[in-house]
């Protein structure tokens, strides 16, 4: 990165008519200054980059924040901020609305009252969150190191599954695999769902012990100097021909859900809207008979955070373009039976979508 | 648990003039509820515990929170809430202003108004953390199990530290020993900081390789069914005879810092101020001349949170109480030469402090 975040943001503050923009979203101010400190609140003006933080981290953001200058402050906003934006002579202050509580802009709002301070808080949303929704080419390549790694600790994951292990198992050999090829942390629980676990979308791994013939839906991701990764597979060990029912109905599901998949991936092009990408994949699934099955939205941008901007659901206002990376991950869950998920990561480039991640999509191994 | 925490909860609602509360920290309402899951609102009446969650977790929510109704919801609050309470007749809504959002508020505010729902959004603070600060004896075993566990890494840990190993293989191999007892993940990214790299209280893990004589400063915690430990002490390699000098001076901090906390934890007594109980341990290292180089609070809470109430602070408000268990943490740091932090985790009982860590408080080793 560099100074070129904070320049593209400033006219964005100008626009709304801020005097300055009180940042406090932590991948949003790491984004703009590099600090990955859990705590502090990047103040931008036309002139200024100011990053306070308190006594805990003032050594390690002057160090990772070149850009900015660093103030070191005590408390919480109220305590500090009204002072040091008079001193500024600022006037308008915007701030993120998402990311402030009710209770912290309410406090601040009282102290500005009773201080006399001629400053008047005004509410944005997604200044720095759209900006970043478009990856620079270096935002690409960290992502799509941390892709590779997940689809490496797929490929040995394969290997270990094996029936009689349990969920559990299976999730801590795959984080051994990620963190010891690099992988700083994991940026979710690792879901490894059998059997009728495999319903719950956001299953934990439990001690429940991996049978053949049954599906085994494995969820990770990677990080890559703060970047993320997101994959999705469903598998199912070779079943027993006792049972070839249970079987059948699983290579329906995960048929059509690969269809659905492959539609989307197809179809999404810059420009289009997110709710229509939604409904390409969507359309596949209601038209199988299963849309009450996919509960969940389409997709998700992934970047610093492993969900942020762009949203792929029905509902959604957001617009698809040229540099965003995101997920495309539809899925058919039945309680009691089980479910099927295939997630890929996915990049917008020359209006068409390029598939980040290289893993194979077979049920049977 | 059980339905003792709605039951212990609803008084204080009917107090403030509340027909309901809507609690929305998750560790709030998985104390309350049972549910684990990372979305979903628990809506807390006299006669009702509704839990509403979306399509990923209704069947977790169903299968975790007996005592609750549970309810499927789609979309944000402002998309759902106002019809739901309108429906339950109720017109005084306490919210957690510390956890919703300024713009959740605000939308949720909006669409009332829109929809002329006879509704009042009443901001609560600290409803449901000031119950969680006193522990049932349910859970501080749990939290107690949590410690042993970090007792036990710590001891593993002291035969793994080695001149030539790094600070990244040192919390690696710690937190393969965590997570291989038990521990749920890790409840925040282990330290391990040498040398210069102790004097930033929240040091990240780098690739610096340890070395004899120096401070080695690690600070960590374990999860067990949710409830958190942490724990820090400061070791030191045996020193080479060449360098007495840097030695001495760890040994006088490191005496320093263990008489700040020794004081704190002989001193410090139920129905104190929280303020009062920091400035024990603060008098000590600011009468030693190192006042300004403990820059941060002498503790805090820990329970479903790592960071909970009570805070022990100069500036806190909070009253210590029997059940309460929290940090005794003391640190001094030095910018370019390194830290000292030893930190133990306690309860009150029957008016005094109980030490629940038990690792032994050496510097080298």
């Amino acid at each position: 990165m560099g100074i070129g975040r904070l320049q593209k943001l400033r006219p964005g503050i100008a626009e709304k008519g801020l005097d300055a923009l009180l940042v406090s979203q932590p991948e949003n101010y790491r984004y703009l200054s590099g600090f990955t400190g859990s705590s502090g609140w990047l103040l931008i003006s036309d002139s200024h980059a100011i990053l306070a933080t308190d006594f805990r981290y003032t050594e390690q953001a002057k160090n990772e924040a070149p850009y900015c200058e660093t103030t070191q402050v005590k408390g919480e906003l109220h305590n500090w901020l009204p002072d040091l934006v008079s001193d500024l002579g600022w006037h308008k202050l915007g701030f993120e609305a998402d990311s402030v509580s009710y209770h912290s802009y309410h406090k601040l709002s009282e102290t500005i009252k009773s201080k006399q301070v001629n400053l008047e808080l005004i509410p944005t949303t997604h200044l720095v969150e759209h900006l970043r929704s478009i990856k620079e080419l270096e935002e690409l390549e960290l992502i799509s190191k941390a892709v590779e790694l997940t689809d490496a600790a797929f490929e040995q994951a394969k290997s270990i599954i094996r029936p009689g292990i349990t969920e559990k198992e299976v999730a801590w050999e795959i984080e051994k695999l990620l963190r010891q090829e690099g992988s700083e942390g994991i940026p979710f629980e690792i879901i490894v769902a059998s059997g009728p676990n495999s319903a719950l979308p956001h299953a934990r791994p439990t001690e429940r012990i991996i049978c053949s013939g049954e599906p085994v839906l494995i969820d990770m991701g990677a990080r890559i100097s703060g970047y993320c990764s997101d994959f999705s597979r469903t598998l199912s060990l070779r079943a027993q021909r006792s049972n070839p029912k249970a079987d059948k109905t699983l290579q329906e599901i995960y048929s059509i859900v690969l269809t659905s998949q492959t539609t989307a991936i197809e179809g999404i092009e810059s420009g289009m809207d997110a709710s229509q990408a939604d409904g390409l994949a969507r359309t596949i699934i209601e038209q199988a008979g299963y849309g009450g099955a996919f509960g969940h939205s389409l997709g998700h941008g992934v970047g610093l955070e492993v969900h942020e901007s762009p949203t792929l659901s029905s509902n959604s206002s957001d617009l698809l373009l040229d540099g965003m990376v995101f997920t495309i991950e539809p899925g058919i869950y039945l309680t009691g039976w089980g479910g099927v998920r295939i997630e890929d990561m996915v990049t917008l480039e020359k209006g068409k979508v390029r598939v980040l991640t290289k893993s194979e999509k077979c049920l049977s191994f």
